[in-house]
C-alpha cells in the first residue's frame, strides 16, 4: 500500500462526547472532567457485565442529551468492548435502535470507532455516526484474570482495567455538523507481534505497534513528532510509554517533549496512594480521557493538531495459556482543532 | 433514519473470493465447490484454536493466490470470528501485515466485512480491502458449551457450528476492478431482542432480526421478495429458517419461494445420517457457502440479484447463564451480476 493514511472525503467534526465513569476514576485528577459517575461501581445492575452495559448505555445517552438530539437522528452505531462476544455493547446500546455495527479492537476499539465513524460519515453514507465504548474493572478482572474476591496479587507492570464508558457523536460537516474538533486523518494499525508472553505485561506488548503505526505516519505524511502539540496513546502506561519514548528515539524521532497517555492520565501515580501500578488500560481508559479531558481542550483551541493513537492487545487468557505471544495494533486519528482551521 | 440502505459510492465488485473447511463440510451436498480442506480438521496445528486460525490464514492465501495477488496488494483487512477477544483473527491474519480492522458480529461477521469493506472501497479510501471470517466447530463447542471429548447431548433445535473460513477480495471498479459480482446496496442491520432464552436454539433468537432487516430493506427501497432470484440468510437453521418464513409471511411479504439459508445448503438432512440437527451455523457457514457456491452462480449469471442476510446472535455464555435473552442482528448485503447489469 503507498500510502496507509485516509482522510475522510468530506470535513468531519467530533460534535459531541461524553462520559460515564466508576469510583477511583473519580476520585483521580480527571475526576471532575467525566459527565457521569458512580461511586459504588454497579450502576443499580446486579451483574459487573450489566454494569458495563448500563455505563455504555448512560454514556451515549448523556452524549445524546448534551446534544439534544434523539437516538432517531443517529444513523449508525459503531461500539465495542472487551467482554467476550463484546456483550456489553451488544446489551448495553439494545434499547436505541439503532442500526448497529460490532467492532473488536481491544482498548484500541475508541480509535477504532472514530476511525470508521469519521469515514462513513466523511463518505457522506451517513450523516450522524456514534462511536461508543467501555470496560468495567470487576468484570474484565474476572474475565481476564481472577474474580475480584480472590484477591490476586498484582504484578509493578501490570495495569488496572479503567471503570468507563466514552460516547462520540460524528458528523459530516457538509450536513451541518457546528462541532470544533475535526477528524483531519486516520490510519489503521497493522497487528505487531514482538514475542511478549507476559500478561501482566500489556504495555511492553502494546508499544511496539504503536511504533509502528507511528513510524509509518511520520513517513507517510511528512510530519514529525514536533508538529504536534500532543501524541496520546491509549493505554500504554508507565511500562509501556517508556518503552515506545525508547523505540521513538532510537528509531530518530524522539517523542518525549509531546507524549502522553490516557493510561497515566487518568490515575494518581501510586506514590499517591493509588494502587494502579502501571497506570489505566481498558477500551474505556482511552475513550473517557479523550472524551472529556481531551477534547474540551480541542474545542477551546488549547490544543490544535494531535495524533491519538489507541492502543490494543489482541489476546485473550486461552492465548496465553496456549504459550501464545501477544499480537498488538494501534490506530491512530489525528485531531485538529477548527478554531485553528479557520 | 430517513433511508437506512447505503450505496457504495464507486462500484464495488467482490472479484475473488475462496474458501478453506473442515471433514464434515467436505463430504456435504457442496463439498466440490470449496477450494481447500483438511479431513482432520486440525489444518496442522496443535490446539483447535490454532486450527481456526489457520484456516482464516490459508483462504485468505487461496484468495490472494487465486488473483494473482501478493498481501501488499491489499490495503486493509476486516475480519472476525467468534472466539473470544476474536483471536482466529488476530492470529490467523497476522503474517499479512495488512492494516487490520477486528470486527464483531457474531455469526453475522461475513456479511459485516463485506459491507464495511464495500463502503471503504467504494468511497475511495481504499483500492483493495480483504474480508476474512472463521468458525470451529471444536474451538467453538468448548467456548460456548462443552469440549467435544465431553460427548454433551444436543437439542433437536441446536445447529452445528461449521468449520470453515472464508475469505473475500473486495476493489472498487473504478480502480480497474474485474469482477463480475457488485455489492450494489447495504444496510447495517439493528440488535433486536424478542425474549428467547434458549442457548440451543438460536434460529429462534435470530429470526425476528432478519425480519427486521427484510422489513426495512423493502420498505426503503421499494422492492419485494419477487424481485430478487435469491433471499439468502446466513445461519437460521431449519427452525430459524421456517420461523422466518412465517414472520415474514404473516408481514405480507411471503419469501418462501425464493428464501434459502446456508446452513441448510451446507450439510445433507439428519434423515441422511448427517447429525447435524437444524443445520449449520458460525461466522464460517455463510462465508464458504456465500464463497464458493453462490458467488460462482453471480459470476456466471445464474443469478442476477440476490439478499445475503447474515444473522448473528449476540450473546455469550455468561450472558445466558445470568438470565439474558438473545439480542440478534442481521446486516444486508445485495449482490448482483455485472453480466446483467452491462
Amino acid at each position: 500500500m503507498k500510502n496507509p493514511v485516509i482522510t475522510p472525503t468530506r470535513e468531519v467534526r467530533i460534535f459531541c462526547a461524553a462520559s460515564c465513569v466508576g469510583h477511583d476514576e473519580k476520585k483521580g485528577p480527571l475526576g471532575d472532567c467525566f459527565d457521569l459517575h458512580d461511586d459504588k461501581d454497579t450502576f443499580g445492575q446486579k451483574t459487573w457485565e450489566g454494569s458495563e452495559s448500563e455505563m455504555q448505555r448512560l454514556a451515549l445517552n448523556a452524549a445524546l442529551a448534551k446534544a439534544k438530539l434523539k437516538s432517531e437522528d443517529i444513523d449508525l452505531l459503531l461500539a465495542g468492548d472487551l467482554l467476550n462476544q463484546c456483550i456489553g455493547s451488544s446489551f448495553g446500546l439494545l434499547s436505541f435502535q439503532i442500526p448497529y455495527l460490532g467492532l473488536y479492537g481491544a482498548c484500541s476499539t475508541a480509535a477504532e470507532s472514530i476511525l470508521l465513524a469519521s469515514l462513513l460519515c466523511g463518505g457522506g453514507y451517513v450523516k450522524r455516526a456514534a462511536a461508543v465504548t467501555s470496560s468495567h474493572n470487576c468484570s474484565a478482572e474476572r474475565q481476564f484474570r481472577y474474580p475480584i474476591e480472590y484477591g490476586g496479587q498484582r504484578t509493578p507492570t501490570s495495569q488496572w482495567t479503567v471503570t468507563g464508558s466514552g460516547a462520540f457523536l460524528l458528523e459530516n460537516a457538509a450536513s451541518g455538523g457546528s462541532g470544533s474538533v475535526q477528524v483531519a486523518q486516520v490510519m489503521p494499525g497493522r497487528a505487531i507481534d514482538k514475542g511478549i508472553t507476559d500478561a501482566n505485561n500489556m504495555g511492553a506488548a502494546m508499544a511496539p505497534a504503536a511504533l509502528d503505526t507511528l513510524d509509518r505516519y511520520f513517513r507517510a505524511t511528512g510530519t514529525a513528532p514536533s508538529d504536534f502539540d500532543l501524541i496520546l496513546t491509549g493505554d500504554l502506561g508507565r511500562e509501556g510509554s517508556k518503552i515506545l519514548r525508547d523505540l521513538c528515539a532510537a528509531a530518530g524521532f524522539p517523542i518525549d517533549s509531546v507524549h502522553s497517555d490516557c493510561g497515566l492520565l487518568i490515575y494518581p501515580p501510586d506514590s499517591a496512594g493509588a494502587d494502579k501500578h502501571a497506570g489505566g488500560s481498558g477500551c474505556g481508559c482511552s475513550a473517557v480521557v479523550l472524551a472529556s479531558h481531551i477534547l474540551p481542550q480541542l474545542e477551546k483551541g488549547i490544543l490544535r493538531d494531535i495524533l491519538f493513537i489507541g492502543t490494543g492487545a489482541l489476546m485473550n487468557p486461552m492465548s496465553i495459556q496456549q504459550g501464545n505471544s501477544i499480537p498488538s495494533i494501534a490506530h491512530l486519528v489525528r485531531l485538529t482543532s477548527v478554531q485553528d482551521i479557520n
